[in-house]
């Protein structure tokens, strides 16, 4: 497929801007053939009342139709074959096998989706009956269900260009929900951004949904994201970057003359505490693992492991010297971006500057890759230097050592929200410190015991979340089947005569899913 | 029961400020005893760091704790009597009977929790099971639940001052969830204030409810809500009240270092649609229907019809005549506080000067109570000044009248959020207008057929909310079960053992809660 570098509204190709810009070569910072025209505000208007004209349409598609659009979009995927992977490997310095199994993990989750249109229940359908003798006030009819916001604004991340991008999880859980979308691209990968995209718009016409359920517009400056964020028209916004990003975007949405929703997933420095149990009963098998996290993908994950915290004793010194020692003997690898690689490296200088940090492990590194690194400070310098929990995005972890139980509970009790933590311990451990858990319950979406944070299963128990700052939205979650539920409110139907009731709401119960009938869960109709 | 005009932090009484105020005998507006002291911030502090702390145990109560401490509020609500019916009268001038009805309705809605809690699925239990032996990675074991916020605070509204001031909605479902409850009492009515106040307290203590679950602070100034609304240690805030109110809460909530949620419920003028068919079948009686719900309890309901819209022809002049007519002839009421009675006179001042509104009908209003009042003007005009649709509190309603279907639609597409909409028609009417259905499902949070908005269900089913401007989160709502996910987020507990988990996620179930695992809903044990 010939790229054109330009919007995708809806089925219509477009190129008003006069700004352009390109993907680059992320391995050696060339430029990637073609230029790509930056979207204009009117090219974001188009798109925004297309979809909002879509969202009419489809708001009233059945789950099947929704769920066929869904399976259609990874098909459509798929059969882009090896153009989609080598353009992404080109921009984004990924490997080949990284990029084929975070192909088939977009595919998996627009297919998961379907099954959950599919399945039925995840509209919250909760009908009371009329009780029309009730004293002193008869009782009127009353059905409940989730119903979609309306037309969203999604954004690409850098780090996930297939499966947290255009046709990534937000989109996924978006359209799923029964929301059009507009997709302000990632500069960083425009190529892969408009492979999928253009595929997203062949299942949509395929499978007959409305004009302008999907679009997607392109850009490099911060113009087309905020033209997008402050539409009038647009009802929610997801994000997945970093902080300033993220809350650029939610004073935007909060400024609106109507306010919307903004789940934006922020940095997040995913703490993991290290008992003393266990570290002594497998200290060298665990740094080895954690080195392993760190340094999983160039360190370019949400919930890379950032920080680490131990009690000071001497199996602690030893796990540290083994995890140092792993972390420096990792292959250093091409970051995603120029940008990141130079952020990467002011930010460890930033860090090692901080009292009496000390730089525990290093891995060599030129070429323009990004080399490991450990660092190591002691809980008094942590508590005293907020910025020391403050996510560095690539292969770098700090090791904080306590010096007492009550230390390493008062760096937990400090931590802000956080998208996970984890806590390493044998059993005894786990049993003596309960107290740590139940404080690190308080600061993350996903409590982690005796394994590593990287790797965010998709599934119906996932939240990937947390609170503030990890995410502007703690009570949804980005991965996952819950995450259609971002993208939705309730209504409540009253005295309503079965035929015009939504499907899911009728006596009858068509769609056979589970409802809260006058308080009791049931697949049975209503008598 | 002596009131103390002080602070109730805890089972701490405190009158540290030197500013103070008193409640007014709301039919005349003479000052009530005893004098009330305005909370310090100081104090606002000591109770939020006392419901921090209590945030710790209380968030580790079982269900059936919770559920017992809410039983016992409603008990001590109802065994304080004929005392606070009678305070509660002379504050808000509100009937003996129906205050007797919303104490019943309190009581009602605090057991309704309890039952909920007993019940216990309301945590949204998700279980994925370990999958060791799946290709290419094993399957983590992954446990989701809803858990509290933390500490929140609650603000009273004038309008219920049982139902939605202290041991209200908010409350009984913020309690219900797990979080304390720091609470500002409403101005306009702190006796009553206080006598619940010391009876959420007395139900804390006789159920071992840490101290600092509840607290009551107390003011007429804006500052005593702002220093609850700016508390780092407050994680939610539940409001009712007017829009200028809750939108300054929810801008000072978004400029915190840690932004948090603001449930805001604010105006709403509830449009009423009366289709052509039923207006000429039976607009008698509903022309006297829509006036006995515009007087309602003087107007002063959040879901007031403040606007109806109805197309051009005579049967519509009949149906206006005749609810102008039922109107006029109501019994003026005293308003809850002299300041409400004055803005609704220049509510009503307001609406009449634009454009070519008429006056057709007006109680005779005199000794300070406020006449109902009936407008009407045309689409044209509605739609050049969108003033007209906003809430002037109290008894008076507009009428619209529309030229043609076409403007009737302009209308319904015109309208902002709100928390309902209604329409009335014949079985044929019906059909014919499902689009004007459609569109008003997209602007609120309940919609009517055949009823009028007056009178919230306190049920499973119920959503009262709606899109901005009525409320600033329209994904959940202030009345219903349903309200209790409003205080929670989800957590996720990944390779637990199952003595550390909560029971709402054990493998036997001990709870006997419904649960989703692998993707089925279930009351079974995990095997």
């Amino acid at each position: 497929m010939q790229l054109t570098g330009g919007q995708l509204i809806g089925s219509h190709k477009s190129r008003q801007g006069n700004k352009t810009f390109t993907g680059y070569r992320a391995e050696t910072g060339k430029s990637l053939e073609p230029d790509f025209t930056e979207a204009t505000s009117d090219e974001v208007d188009q798109a925004v009342r297309l979809a909002a004209r879509a969202a009419k349409i489809y708001s009233q598609t059945t789950p099947e139709n929704r769920a066929t659009f869904l399976d259609r979009i990874a098909d459509e995927i798929l059969s882009l074959g090896d153009a989609l992977i080598s353009r992404c490997m080109q921009e984004t310095a990924l490997p080949e096998a990284r990029l084929t199994g975070e192909r088939g993990r977009t595919a998996g989750q627009l297919k998961l989706f379907a099954t959950v249109l599919r399945e039925g229940s995840w509209v919250e359908a909760r009908i009371d009956t009329a009780l029309p003798d009730r004293q002193p006030l008869p009782r009127p009819d009353l059905r409940r269900m989730l119903i979609p916001l309306g037309p969203v604004g999604v954004f690409g991340a850098s780090n996930f260009p297939l499966a947290f991008s255009v046709a990534g999880g937000d989109t996924a859980s978006a359209l799923a929900a029964g929301c059009p979308v507009v997709f302000k691209g990632h500069p960083a990968h425009p190529g892969t951004s408009e492979l999928v995209g253009a595929a997203i718009i062949r299942a949509a016409q395929a499978t007959g949904m409305p004009e302008g359920v999907f679009s997607l517009v392109q850009g490099g400056s911060v113009e087309v994201g905020m033209a997008l964020v402050n539409h009038p028209l647009i009802k929610a916004i997801g994000f997945t970057g970093s902080f300033r990003g993220g809350k650029a975007i939610f004073e935007a949405a909060n400024r609106r003359e109507e306010p919307v929703p903004v789940y934006a997933e922020m940095g997040s420095t995913n703490p993991v505490f290290v008992l003393p149990g266990i570290i002594r009963e497998k200290g060298a098998s665990l740094a080895n693992a954690l080195a392993a996290s760190v340094t999983l993908g160039v360190g370019q994950f949400c919930t890379n492991p950032g920080l680490f915290v131990a009690l000071h004793d001497e199996h602690t010194e030893e796990f540290i010297s083994q995890a140092g020692k792993a972390l420096a003997a990792t292959v250093p690898g091409a970051m995603l971006t120029g940008p990141m690689l130079k952020a990467y490296r002011e930010g460890i200088a930033k860090l090692t500057a901080i009292g009496n940090t000390q730089v525990v492990a290093q891995a060599d590194a030129s070429d323009g890759k990004a080399g490991a690194v450990m660092l190591r400070t002691d809980a008094r310098q942590f508590v005293e230097n907020p910025e020391l929990a403050e996510e560095v995005f690539g292969p770098s972890t700090v090791g904080i050592v306590a010096h007492s139980p009550e230390e390493l509970m008062t760096i937990a009790n400090g931590l802000k929200g956080h998208l996970t933590a984890t806590v390493h311990g044998t059993e005894e451990d786990l049993r003596e410190y309960k107290p740590l858990l139940d404080v690190l319950g308080q600061k993350v979406g996903r409590l982690i015991i005796n394994a590593f944070p990287t790797g965010v299963e998709v599934g119906y128990a996932m939240q990937h979340g947390g609170p503030y700052p990890a995410t502007t939205d703690s009570r949804t979650t980005s991965v996952g089947t819950a995450a259609i539920s971002r993208w939705a409110r309730p209504l409540c139907y009253q005295g309503f005569p079965d035929d015009l009731l939504p499907e899911a709401l009728k006596n009858g119960n068509p769609l056979g899913i589970w409802r809260m009938v006058n308080g009791e869960w049931t697949q049975s109709a209503v008598a």
